[in-house]
C-alpha cells in the first residue's frame, strides 16, 4: 500500500520586493501551477510576506513593524486561504508574526501549516534564531534575527493532517539535529522548511563555497536519520548586498533529494511522496524503541555550551 | 596558526581470517606505512582482531569466547604497541572484549585510544548496538550484536591526546545524531570510528543501493553539526555469505571528504587535519552556547521510542 501525497515546493524570488498585495498575487498563481500539477500541498518560503529585513539595522523596531503579520489572514492574505480552500491545496507558509502578551510585543518567525480547508492546522515559531543581536560595524549586512525576534515557545509540534504526520521548522532549524529528532520521537513522515540562506556569512566566510552543500546536507541527513521525508523551500537571489541560495529540495527517508530547483528564480519542484516509505527505517534501522540509548545522551538536555576535557 | 595532525585510516580485508599473530603482523605493516607518510595516529577498523562473528549464530557463547580479548595488550597483540612506541605514533583499535565483573560475564564491542607512548588514554565501548538477539530464520546471515554484547556502560567520552580533543565510537554508533552532539558538548576535534558495514541488511533490502551514500552522509553531516574531523575506517569485502562495504573517510569539519578509499582492499587513507578548523564553526554557526535551546529538547532524554500524535 503507498500513501501517496504530491508536495509542491515554490521556491520565490526575493527581488523586486513588491509589497503584500502583488506578492499574495504571485503566490497564488503558483499555487495554482501547483494543483495543476497535483500537488496536495504546497510550501512557500521563510518570511515570505515581507522583505528579509534581517539583514539590515534599524534603532527603533516600530520602523519595521509594517513587516510583521497581527492577524492571520488579515485582509492581504485572506485570497490565498480562500484560492486554496476553492482549490482544495494545503500550504505551508512562513511570516514575521506580531502579538501583545499582558501587555508585552512578541516578535516571531513563524510558520503556519494550512489544510485543504483553508484551516490553520498547526503553528511553529522559530526556535533557532542564528545570527546576532547587536549592530556589527563594518559587515556589508547584518545577520540580526536574534534583534528582530523572540525565541519561538511553541516547541517542534507535529499535526496529523492529510493523511500523514506533519512537522514543521525554520531556515537555521534545519542545521540543528535536535530539530530533526524531537519530531522524529513524535513520529514525523514529513517535514517542511522555508528558508533565506545568505550565500556568504560575513563573519566567517571561510566556508562560502559550501553553502549550498550544506543546505542539503543537513536536510538529507535529517530526514534519513528520522525517516521521514523533508522538504525545504528557499527565497533566492539578490537582496541588497546579500546573495540568498536556492536549492530548494524534497528529500525521501532515504536521504535521497527527490526533486530538486536548479534555477535561482520562482519556481516549482514537484515531489512525490509515499509516506509509507517513512514507516520502513522507523521499523528497522532507526527503530529508536530498540536502538536508542537515552542513559548515554543526557548532557544534550543538560548542557547548552560546549565545554572541554 | 595551525594544529595538524596527519590521521591515518588502515582500511582492512575481512577474509581470509588468519588469526591475531599474522593479523597483527599485518596491522604493522600497515602502521610502518602510516608513519612512512607522516601519520601521527593510525584508525583500525571495529573488532579488527577477530572475524566479524555476528553474522552467525552459536548456540553458547562460549563457542566464540576466543574471538574476545580478555587482556590488552595480550601476548598477541604487544607487538602492535611496541611498534607504536618504537614508531611514536598513536592508534585506534576496535576489538571483542571480555570481561568479569562481581562474577559476571561482560561482552563489550570496545575500541581503544593508545597514544605515541602506546599508553592506552581512553575506552570507549560501544552503545548502539544494531540487530537483534535472536535468530532469524530464512535470513542469509544474522545482525546478532544484541546477542554478542552487552550495550556499552561507559558512555560517549573525550580525551585530550595528541594536540587536540579525541573522541571514539563504533560503526553503527555514527548513525545516530546523539552519539556525535555528547562529544560536541565535550568540544571534540576528531571522532574515530571502525566499522563493518554489510551492504546488503537482509531484514530490509529496500535501500541496499544506498549503504555507501549512507555511510558518507551521517559521517558528514555529524562533523558539520559538531565542527569536527570525523575519521571512519572500515573492514571491507565478502566475509561468508555477506560483503561489507569499504568508502573509508575521512571528513574535515566543513563536512567535506577529504580522504577517501577507492578499493576494497587493505588501504591506507591519509588525512593531513588541522584541529584549529574544528575551532571555525564552534566559535561561529555552531556555537553551542549562543544558539542552542535545551528548553525545547526535553522529549530526546526523556523518551526512548517513537510515539505518533
Amino acid at each position: 500500500m503507498a500513501r501517496i501525497i504530491v508536495v509542491g515546493g515554490a521556491q520565490m524570488k526575493a527581488e523586486p520586493y513588491e509589497g503584500r498585495v502583488p506578492l499574495v498575487r504571485r503566490m497564488i498563481e503558483m499555487m495554482r501551477e501547483a494543483k495543476a500539477c497535483g500537488c496536495d500541498i504546497i510550501v512557500y518560503p521563510e518570511l515570505a510576506l515581507s522583505p528579509f529585513f534581517v539583514l539590515e539595522w534599524v534603532d527603533d523596531l516600530d520602523e519595521v513593524k509594517h513587516f510583521y503579520e497581527k492577524e492571520m489572514p488579515g485582509p492581504e492574505t485572506r485570497p490565498l486561504f480562500e484560492e486554496a480552500a476553492k482549490l482544495e491545496i494545503g500550504f505551508y507558509l512562513g511570516y514575521a508574526e506580531y502579538v501583545e502578551c499582558s501587555n508585552k510585543a512578541k516578535r516571531y518567525n513563524t510558520s503556519i501549516l494550512v489544510d485543504k480547508n483553508a484551516e490553520i492546522v498547526g503553528k511553529y515559531r522559530k526556535v533557532h534564531l542564528p545570527g546576532h543581536a547587536d549592530y556589527k560595524k563594518d559587515m556589508p549586512y547584518q545577520g540580526l534575527e536574534k534583534y528582530y525576534f523572540d525565541v519561538g515557545d511553541l516547541g517542534f509540534g507535529v499535526w496529523r493532517s492529510m493523511g500523514g504526520v506533519m512537522g514543521m521548522c525554520i531556515c537555521n532549524d534545519r542545521r540543528w539535529a535536535e530539530t530533526y529528532r524531537v519530531m522524529g520521537l513524535k513520529g514525523v513522515e514529513l517535514i517542511m522548511v522555508g528558508y533565506n540562506t545568505p550565500n556568504s556569512m560575513p563573519w566567517d566566510t571561510t566556508f562560502d563555497q559550501l553553502t549550498y552543500f550544506h543546505n542539503h546536507l543537513v536536510m538529507q541527513a535529517g530526514a534519513y536519520q528520522n525517516s521521514t521525508f523533508v522538504a525545504g523551500v528557499a527565497r533566492v537571489g539578490k537582496t541588497g548586498e546579500c546573495d540568498l541560495i536556492g536549492g530548494s529540495a524534497i528529500i525521501a527517508p532515504s536521504g535521497e533529494i527527490i526533486a530538486c530547483a536548479s534555477s535561482k528564480e520562482d519556481e516549482l519542484i514537484i515531489g512525490r511522496c509515499d509516506l509509507d516509505l517513512a514507516q520502513k527505517y522507523k521499523q528497522s534501522m532507526f527503530n529508536f524503541e530498540e536502538h536508542r540509548r537515552i542513559e548515554h545522551y543526557g548532557i544534550i538536555t543538560e548542557q547548552i555550551g560546549a565545554t572541554a576535557p
